[in-house]
């Protein structure tokens, strides 16, 4: 039998600034036969993700950089091909984190199998109601202590992770909920089909202005995916007691050198503000109750989400470029 | 009779950058006869305190800005000289917060009747067994929520505040206590006599630099006093679920415009880090707690505290602007 080959992408050198194709290599491998207690699977959708860019980095982090030369890691969705373990099937789905790549071994520890809900598209456990969900469920709810009757502050909101927050935030009883995004396509969707009360476009005037019009009463919670100027608006806006939860800021990802700061963090001590950053990591205890309450939602149709798809394992790399520039629309997400 | 005199602080002009005599005006006033209801007291201590900087300012904060042409408030403790109140008898010391004057019309209300502990100066109060110190068991053990072992980072660890946040992180269990000061001299009394592991003059070289050296495994909770580079360096040795209470940011109240914030914020996200901000008026309820457990150990000289006075009330302008510039060691008082 002729071996299995598959493609995979592997990290080459680390980008400085924006990454760009030469630091990244597409190999094709032989895929390993699994060993007694292991499964393969045929990936069939690969996340990415902006936390990945930090990955490409070798600096102290709370998780380990890419190796140079090896496959890179993420969330996925495979079906399984071969399996020697109990409880995988072929043509089982499984969830696991060896994505940027068509074929994965596993051991029986490295995936959970994957029973979507009845109405359910598989791909919405890398999004909606995956990590990309319990993010926004966990940073707003846990980290920001979201109340009912808060004013919520959405940045990066036509993504992933914004759209759920700020949904979340008014299915919870928000009493009002502003997102800012960079084009009028993402503003538009983010009133019309994600229930935003306000929004608007980033690049189009300062945060500071657009912010101060949307909310001028200020905001109780701001969910942080961006820094740079949204923090600094943000901070401006703080109420009495206002928590800002610190997701992201993928304004700073590709920066070569450090970037000022906020210079209104004396803010803090005239509202009592909170900033605090977490990961979604620390928040796992909290999966069983927000798939309870968000799954029926999402099957219902009460709980939006977009999902902007790229095609083959080759558009990977694409797919994370465009992500990072911020051409998606909800969870991007690469269908082989 | 002829009249009762006193002279007043008059804010005359708000300052711009650091504060000049010409922004002050030390007024001769009629003391008025008090009312049913009132008492008269002449001020023996009077208490400076940074915080009043950002009120001679007029911008949104907290407290009201002070008034142009009015007497200045603050902390202070008289002697009543006359009281048609019960419960105020002549002789009786009161804490109150019309300061910067010679004599005060204090409605019953406004006061409270000082018994200094044995062996407990009455200045004290104003210090270490006052809001300065309630200030510093509050911001550490509820807003940066220490815990034992923690290590631990003071700036303006010199100063009234700072010197009782190290003791008590010290008495509490910290496994590590840094203070940085504006001189050799505040480096060796930290060191000495108010017990700090390690300590650094931030006049002498880069406060990150310092803080790597006297805290090689990083710190739990900063308790900032001082804002801009203090703030960067303790984000840049913040450890695993680091904590940040923002008290003031001394370096920052005579900026004429805003100075860059700390470009390191991400370290939040890294560490699942918090900076939060805290008025000591939000947590009056641990008083009663506070002078329980540090009033004993203040009467028998565990918890040490220095004073710096001035004399008479023409000195609390000088008081004050030398506070700004850090002069004093410990609390600084103006004793009439």
């Amino acid at each position: 039998m002729a071996a299995l080959t598959g493609r995979e992408w592997r990290l080459l050198r680390r980008p400085v600034g924006v990454p760009v194709p030469g630091d990244f290599d597409l190999a094709t491998v032989e895929v390993p036969v699994p060993d007694p207690g292991q499964l393969l699977v045929r990936n069939v959708f690969v996340s990415v993700d902006p936390y990945m860019r930090g990955r490409m980095s070798d600096v102290p982090s709370y998780i380990a950089p890419y190796g140079l030369g090896e496959p890179m890691t993420g969330g996925a969705i495979g079906e399984v091909v071969a399996s020697t373990v109990d409880g995988f099937d072929p043509g089982d789905l499984v969830l696991h984190m060896l994505g940027w790549r068509e074929y994965a071994v596993l051991d029986a520890g490295q995936g959970v199998v994957l029973r979507p809900q009845e109405g359910v598209p598989a791909s919405v456990y890398l999004g909606v109601l995956g990590m990309t969900g319990l993010t926004a469920y966990a940073g707003l709810l846990r980290t920001a202590a979201f109340q009912p009757g808060d004013r919520v502050f959405v940045s990066g909101a036509a993504g992933a992770v914004g759209s759920t927050v700020g949904q979340i935030a008014r299915i919870r009883g928000a009493s009002l909920v502003v997102g800012s995004a960079g084009s009028p396509e993402k503003v538009r969707l983010l009133r019309e089909e994600f229930g935003f009360d306000a929004a608007f476009d980033y690049k189009k005037a300062p945060v500071a202005e657009q912010l101060a019009v949307a909310a001028p009463d200020g905001v109780d919670v701001y969910f942080d995916n961006v820094g740079g100027d949204h923090l600094q608006a943000a901070l401006g806006a703080l109420r009495l007691r206002g928590r800002i939860a610190v997701c992201g800021m993928i304004s700073r990802y590709n920066d070569t050198s450090p970037a000022p700061g906020p210079d209104n963090l004396s803010r803090l001590i005239q509202t009592r503000g909170r900033i605090e950053g977490f990961l979604v990591g620390d928040h796992l205890d909290l999966r069983p109750e927000f798939l309870a309450e968000m799954g029926p939602r999402v099957a219902s149709g009460e709980l939006r989400y977009r999902e902007t798809f790229t095609d083959g394992i080759a558009s990977a790399l694409d797919a994370f470029l465009g992500l990072l520039r911020g051409d998606n629309i909800g969870k991007m997400i690469v269908r082989l």
